[in-house]
């Protein structure tokens, strides 16, 4: 049987548990750790991230703990049983600051951050890259959708080719990234998102013809009857009965909402649809368009195609975040005690920033997104006038006139969550506005601008002696 | 709060739902109907998929049921009184006939057909395609990686970018296809997988001196040390502190287990680190590889390259199925009271296959797979000599000298699991069972060869009138 929710003491992976164990033998249980979350490259080789999953995150968390049966199987797994005593009554005790949920957020800078004990820190690594990643991803897929979609609408369809239970992440991003809807239920009740479904071929199947479908379904559902009109013809068989039955809707005082294509050419026969129900006096009937959509489909049919359609169903690529399919973030320890920490590698892309950071974005005159930067913690943003870049140092540039904001907000105290909680409408519209101030030649989808996160210099000065001295003496 | 697996009556699309009602209404709710599971591509352009998920299916199926919360819920959707009174006490109760667990399986073929009434049939749709199409997607992605690892071993490592909770139907999926072991925790307890784990950067780094790390480890785990030597410097500094500690250890009567690599190019690193181990006196000290590996890469890595890995682990790719993310699984109407059904669609390819079926696979006279033929599961096998292609009927080929065996079987009897609670493993044992009986050349990663599903010559013609039929009188 799969667990509740507040069950997931386990849903860690296991390295976490040795690591931790490690800690706790040696005395560093009680050490305070600074860890980051962050990724290194956006998803669908686009200019931005929405970052998604941060309540839903703070929900599980909020249910990190071990059970009887955990600690038994942890000790069948060689674990000690004075640390497991430990475990027992483990709670997450420690501080999460983080950017907002919605927030459009770029490579390398910290969009989340933990402080806690060194143990409590590692083990909900998982956990925490498991939801932030995922949601992140398809956060950012259904934004992508929506930036094309013009003012038409589109549902997540995507439950039957999701990843599992990965749908409930799923349908709550999606809808986050500008879904209007999902034919998710168990998600749309969890977190209180509109529903919608229409018709399977099957419910026409099930009749001897499809007039007799069509009417049957009106007849039960008049307040919101979508058909589907493409189990024998679309254009000879499909349509035709689908304005009779919007005919016989109209006597009785109801209105037929729409048809839904999902096969053939969408365009055409949008198009098409859309001549023979505005012909027959239909204007007000919707179509709505399915069948393997993804941006780049909804673009080209809305801009290039004219395609007639007024809403979209789309399902495996908005659900999968395909062909990502992950976002690759990670999480990194950045200082233990009062000693900054860092990894250092054969990459200099890949050595991480040491240190309690925050993050600070600065707007231009107009108010639109200009440069992010990571700052230590102690310093004053207001001394920050030039940010330099995070890899070469004879790059750099000047934010002298910049307004600007932190990113990085207390939502966890001492294992409490301090965030208000919020609807996902209300994150969505979040995303709107912060989305609007970020210039477009970072949101198109071919060779996008590369937004600039710079760094101060401190911080690149703390980096840059500590990587010395590891070299010097690892 | 996420609900347990016994409160899965909303994972479902909406539109089951408000089909489900009309067919109430409509007095089908006691028709009987037969659906088919079938999927139209092989993911990853291979030649095979591998059959996964039936056991978990059927144990979310025995706990899908409505409560009272969910009631209220969809009444609050508009779904009538009476009907959600029906609700209340709904159970699957009808039959379900399937392919093993394990079963290497070939588009067009119904792998699984459910059998119920029409109300059943239809509100199981979702959660069967959303558990079937992910657990059979990655244990086919793991039996790639599996199929050129040679004797070498994979563990999975994916669940920190996986697909949210779709991790743990991917650790599953993952160990069925022939992953040893999992990193994720929970998925290791609730499906008996062994559990494994080495040591994350933050661990060295929670250290002064990557000596010191690796030590300290190796104290705490005597039994089972795997030292992460990237931190710093892989052949500087990480092989050298650990063949001190291996070194150590076997003074202390213990053996290092072994090394992992996690970044930088792994053929040249792990050549050059096994060189330095064997000098060293250490040639039972294991190098283990980690970082953005795939099928493709692991092939790549042993075959070419003479890689002295001993055992990969992988995460990404592995635990979402990248890039595909998805298998294309339908389920379609088949059958209704006596009545055959089927979708006609623009492309003959996409027109399913009416009536109850049978699939049979025929063997050559050395056992090996030859052919699939699905049949109506009236007729008698031993009659069928000619298996037809399903589209082209002037392609036919004889099966007159094949061995053959029925796949479908029955595993749910009026609700109930008929199914013999297997193990992981002995599910990964059929599938190595069965593989063996595919030819190489389906096998093959690059441009395999087509393994032939036919159709028998009464299914054919029943197909054909059903569809003159319902062109005529639609």
């Amino acid at each position: 049987m799969y667990p509740t929710i507040g069950q997931y003491g386990l849903y860690t992976d296991f390295y976490e548990l040795t690591m931790a164990q490690g800690y706790f033998f040696y005395g560093k249980k009680e050490q305070t750790a600074n860890f980051d979350y962050f990724f290194r490259t956006n998803p669908f080789k686009g200019g931005f991230t929405v970052f998604a999953g941060l309540e839903d995150f703070l929900d599980f968390l909020s249910g990190f703990s071990f059970e009887n049966s955990d600690i038994e199987y942890l000790e069948q797994q060689g674990l000690k049983t004075e640390f497991l005593n430990y475990l027992k009554d483990f709670r997450f005790s420690g501080n999460i600051f983080s950017v907002s949920e919605g927030e459009i957020i770029f490579p390398n800078e910290p969009v989340l951050r933990i402080e806690g004990n060194l143990i409590e820190c590692q083990l909900i690594e998982s956990l925490l890259l498991n939801i932030l990643n995922f949601e992140s991803l398809i956060a950012t897929k259904a934004f992508r959708i929506k930036l094309v979609s013009d003012k038409k609408i589109f549902s997540d369809f995507g439950m039957r080719r999701a990843q599992g239970l990965g749908a409930i992440h799923a349908s709550r991003a999606s809808f986050i990234g500008g879904a209007s809807s999902t034919s998710n239920v168990l998600a749309a009740k969890l977190f209180d998102i509109p529903v919608s479904g229409t018709q399977a071929h099957s419910w026409v199947q099930s009749f001897d013809t499809e007039l007799e479908a069509f009417r049957a379904y009106a007849k039960i559902h008049p307040e919101n009857t979508i058909l589907l009109v493409d189990t024998f013809d679309t254009l000879k068989s499909g349509i035709p009965n689908a304005i009779k039955v919007a005919r016989e809707m109209e006597k009785a005082g109801n209105r037929l909402s729409g048809i839904r294509l999902d096969s053939g050419d969408l365009a055409f026969l949008s198009i098409r649809a859309r001549k023979m129900l505005d012909e027959a006096g239909f204007n007000y009937v919707k179509i709505i368009a399915s069948n393997q959509l993804n941006e780049l489909v909804v673009k080209s049919l809305l801009s290039e195609q004219n395609a007639a359609i007024d809403a979209f169903g789309i399902g495996t690529e908005l659900a999968t975040g395909k062909p990502d399919a992950a976002l690759d973030g990670v999480y990194k320890l950045a200082k233990i005690g009062d000693k900054p920490k860092m990894k250092i590698s054969e990459n200099i892309e890949k050595v991480t920033l040491p240190g309690k950071k925050q993050v600070y974005r600065f707007s231009d005159s107009e108010g639109n997104f200009y440069r992010d930067a990571v700052l230590l913690e102690e310093e004053n943003i207001e001394d920050v006038k030039i940010l330099y870049h995070p890899v070469y140092p004879e790059k750099f540039t000047s934010v002298q006139d910049c307004s600007f904001e932190p990113l990085l907000h207390k939502v966890v105290e001492n294992g409490s969550s301090l965030l208000k909680k919020k609807s996902l409408v209300e994150i969505h519209n979040y995303l709107l506005e912060r989305a609007k101030l970020l210039p477009n030649e970072h949101k198109r989808f071919i060779s996008p601008h590369l937004y600039k996160v710079g760094i101060s210099k401190k911080l690149m000065e703390t980096r840059n002696n500590l990587a010395t001295q590891l070299k010097t003496n690892k």
